[in-house]
């Protein structure tokens, strides 16, 4: 970790999340072994805690105690609730469109919430001029280098709790990345210090009204025509590090799939009522992709699959 | 465990949450060591996981295939969830005044909402009727001693994490008193066992709108006004289990405390603003309580206190 004293971690329990097998949902879709990584179980129901952590940890060491961070809303409160525990008071800029479960959880933890008008990347170009505006350190989840070390452990985590083996795809959701680079990171840190002799095929899945990453892989023109998605989380026109997605794609061996938000309700409701866990949207829209990627034959019957369950359900309650 | 068969779990990485200390809580309240075990990172976010996962073992192993529980909204949505893992379905009888964001959850699992106007009693009044007419299982958390086995867990998971010792004092809300009457079983084991000489004392804290335990502890009378309360998971008038709970809280050494609603939203907010954890008013009030307890004495400065964190800040969600 890039932090010179264990001391400014002020952790929460964050990481060592369950792995769970979901046996009536893996065959419902002709899979023989299909595991979930329940990040819901992190201290703010979502795995950007792992980052959150370690930003803050080196925020500390860099004697910094006022932030600003742009999130849809995960990332929001969970900055917002480590900047709390370390005594460094946030700013979050956040869509207007943000679920009022993210926001009050933002708020409780005494951060200042900005709601801003328009797309994601509005909340973004917002913190960037309030940044330039008052001196303050922006310490984005996006573009930091200590939030993808923290969230790196993932990758680890799972090796670990697979009795030292990984599984032969991981299906992940993307908007800007966080945790599909980390966890890229983690698996390639791991083959080249020789602990395994190949990685895991790492797909992404993207909305279909928000698919930057699966268009370029797919060599499509696309352009955002303006429609919304129920996964608030991955609504993100143009990730920074999209091609480094994209290079992670191709060295893994992975895939993209582009969902709609009627299969990503499904797949919420399904989850939940198959194996009894609640996922947000967002998460959700990963079980719609295993879907595509299973039924397109990318991912064979008897293949290990493990979706990590990124954000809880009560985070993005459904309309009821 | 009272299950025959390892199998018959069905187990989503309940329990093992988290131990943190609370540094700048503690020293606001005057005490050298305070503990918050995180009780919130359990997959449903509550502490009933770790009763319903026994509960719905035992209910397999009997070949049901169908049962009623009712609830103040915590243990109805965690229920629900292992009774979908398990392929049973639940019938949750709540009181209409349950936050959204629960009943939203326990729906999400696809177990039957009943929504009963008036107060917690009415709902279990319901279920017991609708038992009576359907004749289904009725799988009481308050009721079924498979539920309080599990939340036992809790006890030995304290002594393990803090290095196979115990801290001084437990501070726990009490409502049915299912974590309560859990935690005193396990501690009072262990010491049957030889593996502790004592076992902590065991406060209760219970919300002044509803205090029937406490007023017992005190040789108080006590009746309902009709007052209500924001800790809506120990609003209750009439424990089952009260007298069990009374000689555990004599047993063990425990005192008992009311708290009102102003301190329970002070303590939220502390909690959330110090230490980044986003607790409901139900898990605030022990806080609130701890610091009555500091203040009249019963709790020393130098006492290693431990409060659970018992359910997540996103259950019930603070007015903006």
């Amino acid at each position: 970790m890039p932090v010179h004293d264990p001391a400014s971690f002020t952790s929460m329990g964050e990481g060592s999340t369950a792995c769970v097998g979901l046996t009536k949902l893996g065959a419902s879709l002709g899979l023989e072994r299909l595991t979930a990584k329940l990040e819901i179980q992190n201290p703010t129901g979502s795995y950007k805690d792992r980052g959150s952590v370690v930003l803050m940890a080196a925020a500390r060491e860099h004697g910094v105690c006022e932030v600003v961070e742009d999130s849809s809303g995960n990332a929001g409160a969970s900055v917002s609730a480590y900047a709390a525990r370390a005594g460094i008071r946030a700013h979050v800029f956040a869509p207007s469109s943000v679920p009022s479960a993210k926001a009050a959880q933002i708020r409780v933890y005494g951060a200042s919430l900005h709601l801003i008008d328009g797309p994601r990347e509005a909340a973004t170009e917002a913190a960037l001029a309030w940044v330039d505006e008052h001196g303050i350190v922006y310490a984005s989840h996006n573009l930091s280098p200590y939030f993808i070390e923290g969230t790196k452990v993932f990758a680890y985590e799972v090796f670990m709790q697979l009795g030292r083996r990984l599984p032969d795809h991981l299906v992940i959701p993307v908007g800007n990345g966080s945790l599909y680079r980390g966890a890229w990171n983690g698996f390639r840190e791991m083959r080249e210090a020789g602990l395994v002799d190949s990685v895991p095929r790492l797909h992404c899945v993207q909305a279909r009204a928000f698919m930057p990453v699966v268009a370029a892989y797919m060599g499509e023109d696309w352009s955002p025509d303006g429609r919304g998605t129920v996964a608030g989380g991955i609504a993100s026109v143009d990730p920074p590090h999209k091609q480094a997605i994209l290079r992670a794609l191709r060295a893994s061996g992975g895939s993209a799939a582009a969902v709609d938000d009627d299969s990503i309700l499904e797949s919420r409701r399904l989850l939940a009522e198959m194996e009894g866990i609640y996922a947000e949207p967002t998460s959700a829209a990963a079980f719609a992709g295993l879907s595509e990627l299973v039924r397109s034959g990318v991912i064979g019957r008897s293949d290990h699959v493990l979706v990590p369950v990124t954000g809880s359900g009560l985070k993005d309650t459904p309309p009821s």
